[in-house]
């Protein structure tokens, strides 16, 4: 079964890191809009929710941005950091799966802004096709092989429940997608020249519920 | 500005380790439900998509499970990860913001199967005030306080525009809430003794362009 390939990424930066730096980001557009026009590491680390160590060591992946003592300027490192994750281009979406979720997604105002553009929404419930959504009209699945050639789709969002959430990553895999953002609580195949990315806020909640659980316990011994 | 404290937790457990324990989780029960009873490190790393060798790693934290060369007992183990991520008791959860997000995840049906149960509902649009989505009636906002109380409410989700996330933020924890699922594309600051977690699907969606970006790009020397 040929999987979407290992965490890591071919110029050795974990995952985790990208995730950091795309919350980098987040912290330098809030700052930006602020009129914030340098920030230390120490402040960056801080909005980020990580140690100041942590942000240089990242950072360092892609050579050197600040200066000792001085350190960033927002809008330069806010630039590489959009360039260095393929920020600098629309990417062109598809939601597959038009339930609420689904419906939510369509509606949300922020994704233009975030260099993701709506193309097309996709669902099987043929009495759900042509109701419009946010910029786009529902289309039947069938159409799908024929609009991601058409509409030149990059990305499709799978918002569709559990069981039927291998069968749209097939259906939109054949139809020459590279991307999916997995909403499925569940584990989708691809083949190795796809990337999923997985969007499960069941494990947001057990995480949570992991950290809450250990804060209540009493301390104990590591486990040698 | 107090924050929600370091990423680590108090036994020296990785936050990725514990986002991969969630997921070798759900690979156990799909095993389980599909009448699997020992699983090796290597099925288990190819179900969730990382190395064996980081399998054995992240269980090794917890003591040793499994015996060379026979695997794992499936039932067993996701026992013991259930354990460990607390997920041997109910959580009981309130949703604050009923818009067409907070309806998704009012209606999921798999919430209560994962031993969260949903209680309370909450908005600031009056106009909402009364409809029921899921097993539960939407309720004022100015309730908040009294119904954390009287329903116990241990973890609230935000499902709120950008601009209303702190404003929530500060009523829950006020109310004495203690762990927050977050679903507004910001940071919100909370007192230390809160956790925070942050389902952000747009951050899924830049990490996904990067990996896409970075495979469309030519291979290039990495910087020193």
């Amino acid at each position: 079964m040929p999987r979407g390939g290992a965490r890591g990424t071919s110029k050795g930066i974990p995952s985790a890191t990208v995730s950091r730096l795309i919350t980098y980001l987040r912290v330098l557009n809030g700052l930006e809009a602020g009129g914030v026009q340098r920030v230390s590491s120490d402040l960056l680390a801080s909005e980020a929710q990580v140690s100041a160590f942590q942000v240089r060591k990242d950072l360092a992946y892609f050579g050197t941005f600040g200066t000792r003592g001085t350190g960033y300027t927002v809008s330069s490192l806010r630039d590489e950091l959009k360039r260095i994750l393929g920020l600098t281009r629309q990417w062109r979406v598809a939601i597959v799966g038009m339930g609420r979720l689904g419906q939510a997604i369509a509606d949300y105002p922020g994704m233009s802004e975030f260099d993701f553009e709506l193309v097309a929404a996709f669902d099987v419930d043929q009495r759900k096709v042509g109701r419009g959504y946010g910029t786009v009209l529902v289309r039947s699945l069938d159409e799908l092989p024929a609009a991601v050639d058409e509409l030149d789709i990059e990305i499709a969002f799978l918002t569709v429940p559990v069981k039927a959430a291998q069968v749209a990553a097939d259906a939109v895999t054949k139809a020459g997608v590279k991307g999916i953002l997995n909403f499925a609580p569940t584990v989708v195949s691809v083949p190795a020249d796809v990337r999923v990315e997985n969007v499960d806020f069941l494990a947001a909640l057990k995480r949570l519920s992991y950290f809450l659980h250990e804060d209540a316990a009493e301390p104990e011994e590591s486990p040698a």
